[in-house]
């Protein structure tokens, strides 16, 4: 087998362009008689790659002077409980909008850390739309108000930066940072686990307000104070050194593509040609996601008849199109869209698609 | 420039064979038709390789089935907090065994979490030197003891598990894990930070009793539960997928040299060539640290002229030999000599120093 069209939710697939340049690269990096896994931190040449991987990413996403990008690592998940611990005190409450899976989840493990509040939630619409703004019942006071603008398991995005007035907004972004433009300035927080659209598991990156980094008042441990990994420049500890290296290839990679106005262009592009075929296939797939809610980066959809699912999976691995099985939560299929999932796997996807209701109709 | 002789403290050298394995399967693994970087950590391929790596490791280090092995992130940093929060509830002691820098962040980091009490301190002989076990001041109740087996930034090491009678034993082998064989049943808890001796940074390698797991009482999110990451085979949330595979290539790497006895013997017969050569240098060098204190992983020594510091690491440089610089914390060099650092550079390093002495002297 050679590579395949790789439609992952993550760890996903990154850019060919990106694998080969570490390939090539990966006994020894830039002349500096190892390879990038084998050097120190904080040596001269590695300072100088994590110096340029986070100016390339100021670049991208155009963030602001009086915002701090950081190099973490733990997952979202470990973020969950990070920054409740972070941006808040003990007895201060938080509002949480809950749109699907990872929003519930980030919900669970900020409890312990703060009242949060959940101001708004479609799980009763089985998180197949999004609650609309009028709807949320945001508190006086909230210490934050976090959503989750893509969610990967349910395939719902917002397509707008809802207005929360003065509070900071929070945004796990894991599934679609760096997808298209995004206005940084709206957010207090914006943080992503690198594994859908930046580099390899293992490695979060974060772009916080410098200002709510103050806020951390309760006794805890140096390790999970953001402000101390700012201060040091993301290097309080050995951070992954792989993951920023290769995060750093990839905004190379994206700068070279055009940026995110021109990946935003593509991705709306690629998802346009996957829900045609989905809402033009008379029935044989069914997208379950209300239109406006309907994510570009994790597309779920449903074959008329859920006994054909194993032969869809079958074929579809054997023609060279890999992991479309939808998570086990919601069933059926899911081809996730990351900007390292060229329109071509995604023509590729709508071929196969047709003939196999052609064969199976 | 080719690859050269890397005596980094870490992240360090790896195995060779190691790397030109991960370059040669970087784009594809193991006829996935993805690099092992793009799949998920919860599809059946990337599980069977977790699974070996851990098995793998079990066996090198001779894991009782009492005892869970934990792939996680965050450095060995991290766990001096989560470790109290882990082995021990509010209002509860343990003792730490403070060798060298690394044993007092980890005395500081645990403080606000439970009441660490430093039992035995080698600070006043500037960390040259280990405590004796008789001067150590082991208090009843404590839920656990904590030290450093070896001390990268010192050049410390023991060379016994010490007896602590009941009271678990817990281990920050981050710079001497896999070095030799290791009795684990000595042990409550041991865990390593991957960058010295397994892989590259950003994953920690945790063995722990499981009896243990059952010690977390404190509220705290669910990601920082050991018993959780436990209970769900390191798959809480998305792992670090490249570190773990290449965590698996260096256990592999290690059985086909010999497993750790081999390993043992290679990393004795390296730091007594080091060790003779500065001892026999008439003074050219010297050895700061006490004889039988002496780490076998990191060789800190002095030049008889700090003088010459620079003319050594520029010379030593522009002949292949790799972070030799000291810690800035103690000054001079430092050759760390962790096991994918071959008898064959240590021989190239004494050479270098023979002529350097010789043409300085």
């Amino acid at each position: 087998m050679s590579r395949a069209w790789n439609f992952s939710a993550g760890p996903a697939a990154l850019p060919e362009a990106v694998l080969e340049r570490a390939q090539a690269e990966l006994l020894e990096w830039n002349g500096s008689g190892a390879s990038v896994m084998e050097l120190s931190h904080r040596g001269k040449p590695f300072m100088a790659l994590a110096a340029a991987a986070e100016a390339r990413l100021r670049r991208l996403l155009g963030v602001p002077a009086n915002y701090k990008v950081l190099f973490l690592q733990g997952g979202a998940t470990q973020h969950f409980a990070q920054i409740p611990m972070n941006l808040a005190g003990p007895g201060d409450h938080a509002d949480y909008i809950v749109t699907g899976h990872w929003g519930e989840k980030a919900v669970r493990e900020a409890a312990p850390y703060i009242d949060a509040r959940v101001a708004a939630t479609s799980e009763a619409a089985h998180y197949l739309a999004l609650p609309p703004r009028a709807s949320w019942q945001l508190s006086p006071g909230a210490a934050y108000v976090h959503y989750t603008p893509n969610e990967t398991i349910h395939g719902v995005e917002f397509h707008d930066v809802p207005d929360v007035g003065g509070v900071p907004l929070v945004a796990d972004m894991s599934s679609n940072i760096l997808s298209e433009p995004v206005d940084v300035s709206r957010f207090g927080l914006i943080y992503a686990g690198a594994q859908k659209n930046i580099g390899p598991s293992g490695l979060v990156v974060m772009v916080v307000r410098d200002d709510l980094l103050e806020r951390a008042g309760r006794p805890m441990a140096k390790i999970f104070r953001y402000a101390e990994h700012a201060a040091n420049d993301s290097m309080l500890n050995t951070p992954n050194t792989w993951g920023w290296y290769l995060a750093g290839l990839t905004f190379e990679w994206l700068e070279a593509q055009g940026g995110l106005a021109a990946m935003g262009a593509r991705n709306a592009l690629k998802a346009k040609t996957l829900y045609d075929a989905i809402d033009g296939s008379g029935g044989f797939y069914r997208s379950p996601v209300e239109l406006a809610s309907r994510s570009r980066m994790n597309v779920p959809f449903t074959l008329h008849d859920s006994m054909l699912d194993a032969a869809f999976l079958q074929e579809s691995e054997a023609a060279g199109l890999l992991a479309l099985k939808g998570h086990k939560a919601v069933g059926g299929m899911r081809a996730s869209l990351y900007n390292a999932v060229p329109p071509e796997a995604v023509d590729v996807l709508v071929k196969f698609m047709r003939d196999f209701a052609t064969r199976h109709g």
